[in-house]
């Protein structure tokens, strides 16, 4: 089972004004998949929090996959990517890409999803934007890549690129 | 409107050797859209001077939207993607990603530019290719997403993220 | 002719213990241009092997172009993509993500590869999957651009820009 925590972050989700759609919309894809939900939070828009949380989650040893939603548009206090970015130790571009590239078949303003993928330690982290349509769309491209993604950071798994086609 | 500048680099263009077609292309798109021209420069490839004129626009509250065109592939004196960097905070790669995508539909080489996006305050700063054909494409594929994500960066829309399909 | 080094990344290979069956694949590729192979190297995952590796033969003014293949994955010793941006000067993410837009059309995992291409002084650098089809794949996306990189890197053509479409 991929161990996965769930931050949400929003200014007005934190502060009780806003129901958390997104991640309703997150757990349901992931019932589709080996996923078992062992934390979930709430923070603002605060680099400083969503940093901390996310190091907290991935040093802990108890969590696979840490899943963000919330703070990746071009709004002066969207600094998810920027916080995500501090705290990974190799970047997974093409993860990200896919999740655009998806996006926007449907939409154009996937684009400005500026989300980012990347592991630290042995977690791997994951911006998803803060709708709920977005935030479905880009995990939509991504969910069934992530059990082996993550099986390959654990090694129990041949490399994804050893693995590939053969 | 969206207050536009726009940023020619080019050794010959500067040296007075080019006519400067690529911004004629650039132009006739704009029209297709709430876009006004505020200010247009040619400079040289000079790291230095590309910085700084593209700064002095983020810094100066009178411009929302930077365009360059030119120094984005890979001669030595290409530098357009660095200097940017250098004054961008915060990175949007979707727009690059979607410019280049749009445009290896039609020509494989437009793989070859290193445009980046990006934000500087409450400025978007947007690196085309040089050719008229290049530069066009490019802008094509995002200058219908251009008014919003300004907007957003304004804080004048809600975030792109929580706005996409709601 | 594109003066062609390989190095092969793969903890097995350096042992003797694993065919590399990739390389093989390249040369196959590469038979269909220009290129001709003046190196070849195996050696294990160690980021410092690779990067000093690859420093070398950018700085030695004998090789126009820098095939990596292996190390790209999420396995806790994939580092080639670490190594690669310690060396190179100028990034160009437009080939990386030609690479797995390609793969993934007929394989999600290609997603997971984290390949980067960038430029040293006068040579292009391309991170390439580790499996024999990832290799293939990646690099038939891209082949047939690279001598016209190479040509531009090399002074010896307009810049890809300029050239997009005139």
């Amino acid at each position: 089972m991929v161990r996965t925590a769930i931050l949400t972050v929003s200014d007005r989700g934190a502060a009780g004004q806003r129901e958390d759609t997104s991640v309703q919309e997150i757990r349901r894809l992931l019932q589709s998949g080996p996923f078992v939900e062992v934390d979930y939070q709430v923070v603002p828009d605060e680099q400083a929090m969503i940093r901390a949380k996310i190091r907290l989650w991935c040093d802990q040893d108890t969590v696979d996959l840490v899943l963000t939603t919330g703070g990746t548009g071009l709004a002066m206090r969207d600094r998810t990517p920027e916080a995500t970015r501090e705290v990974i130790e190799r970047e997974v571009p093409g993860l990200a890409e896919l999740m655009r590239a998806h996006g926007v078949a449907s939409n154009p303003l996937a684009a400005l999803s500026r989300g980012l993928v990347g592991v630290r330690r042995k977690t791997l982290v994951v911006n998803l934007p803060g709708s709920p349509a977005g935030a479905r769309e880009s995990l939509e491209a991504i969910v069934k890549v992530l059990p082996h993604a993550v099986d390959t950071i654990l090694g129990e798994q041949r490399s994804a690129s050893e693995a590939w086609h053969n």
